[in-house]
């Protein structure tokens, strides 16, 4: 028994969490695909909460309770972003720092600039600031009820090389998966961030009763290198899985020289 | 009057944002302190939206009305984020492309890791993102009646040099700016992203009449290199204003070349 616990204890702890909220497929299908893996605590939203980015909540408080999502482990809803989720589990629930935070699986992309709109990688990005490994998984299918077993096995191959090599540069890891038999993807690219922009169509329409108009954000994806071989758009859409190392620094360094000439002497 | 037509029109077309709301004294005073250098359009939100990072609505329609605000500019409040009130003014409330997009005067630091969770950075980075310079203010101080006179000031000359290279590679900016006198001020820093985290307290407090527990999500910064001379937080607290040049690509390129090595393989 002894000898089990302390077991137990060497496990690696690994914090799961997500955006589409603690109900959805997509997280179900993550904590079954690594559990044995090592601990597992969920700590994910107790609603919906995809675009939320890497907001966090300020003008309200936050409340979490206990989750029912697999038998065999500690799950907690959040009333907050997924970046909340990950705070309150590092500063309030956990009684030790996560070897690892997992994030997803997203049900939709979260490649190009969908990675600074993405509650999933906010919650990841969230675990970076902190230097603890973190990984996002997005699949590239919004539907509820997708079918996550490719996915599934990315995820986990994608953590066990992780968690093996977890003394080294912590890493984040924006990881995108298509939608696609396994027979069918053809391996994993380590990729930069394509560059591109959503250009937006407000579908308008009008209050049953004052009529005033109200617009549902929509758009379409515009990428504005289509000919790159090195980014995560031509990974997916030429049948990889795509892994994009993230960095927390938000510097654009290539600019700074000419900035100093510019803008220091005003 | 077809001539000061024309003038007028060949003005820049500045918008005008924040994440304090249409109402905050900061954006006010952005407003008066760059009114004369363009033609200026406010859409900001409708009440604060701190800390809402880059996230965007999508299970809520938004909506934008005309806001009273300064009687020589147009001027509407809008439902949404920060990043909505860009998307909304781009696609729909204005009819030509911005040729600058200002967002601020935030109350209070977006310095290092603030700039993840700041609306005011959110919305300036999505200008960035559809190729318009950008820049995000901030003030070193919350209180709503700060005196923003200093601020304007450098918001003013930042701004003004900033139109004069617009046909140069558009830029976004972030710009933290210390409570001050301006005699105080040694000058402008070109500076990185201090790397550091918060460490977080939840504030634990219960319901009046179920007695669960809730928590207010309050923190420490804490600056993981505080003894280097080259990011934002040594700037600010040596009496700079801090200009970070900011990108929207969140590939850390420093870790691809690793990852390449041990993960596509798999």
């Amino acid at each position: 028994m002894l000898q089990k616990m302390t077991l137990m204890e060497n496990k690696p702890l690994i914090l799961i969490t997500n955006d589409d909220g603690v109900f959805a497929k997509g997280i179900k299908e993550l904590v079954r695909a690594v559990k044995d893996l090592g601990e597992i605590v969920v700590v994910a939203p107790d609603k919906a909460q995809s675009g939320k980015g890497h907001g966090v909540t300020l003008d309200m408080p936050l409340w979490y309770r206990p989750a029912k999502l697999d038998e065999e482990i500690r799950a907690f809803k959040c009333s907050g972003t997924p970046a909340d989720c990950v705070k309150i589990a590092l500063f309030k629930i956990l009684d030790r720092k996560p070897d690892l935070i997992l994030s997803g699986i997203n049900h939709g992309s979260n490649s190009s600039v969908n990675i600074l709109y993405s509650g999933t990688m906010g919650a990841a990005m969230e675990g970076a600031l902190h230097k603890i490994p973190s990984i996002g998984f997005s699949l590239l299918n919004f539907a509820p009820d997708s079918d996550f077993t490719t996915a599934g096995e990315y995820a986990r191959k994608i953590t066990q090389k992780v968690l093996s090599s977890i003394s080294e540069k912590p890493v984040c890891l924006n990881v995108n998966i298509p939608y696609d038999d396994p027979q069918n993807i053809k391996g994993i690219k380590i990729c930069r961030q394509a560059s591109g922009e959503w250009r937006e169509f407000f579908d308008e329409r009008y209050h049953p009763s004052n009529r005033r108009p109200y617009y549902w954000l929509t758009g379409n994806y515009y990428n504005f290198e289509p000919e790159a071989t090195d980014t995560d758009e031509w990974a997916l859409s030429n049948g990889y899985v795509s892994v994009q190392p993230v960095t927390c620094d938000c510097t654009d360094y290539s600019a700074m020289e000419a900035l100093q000439i510019g803008i220091e002497g005003l």
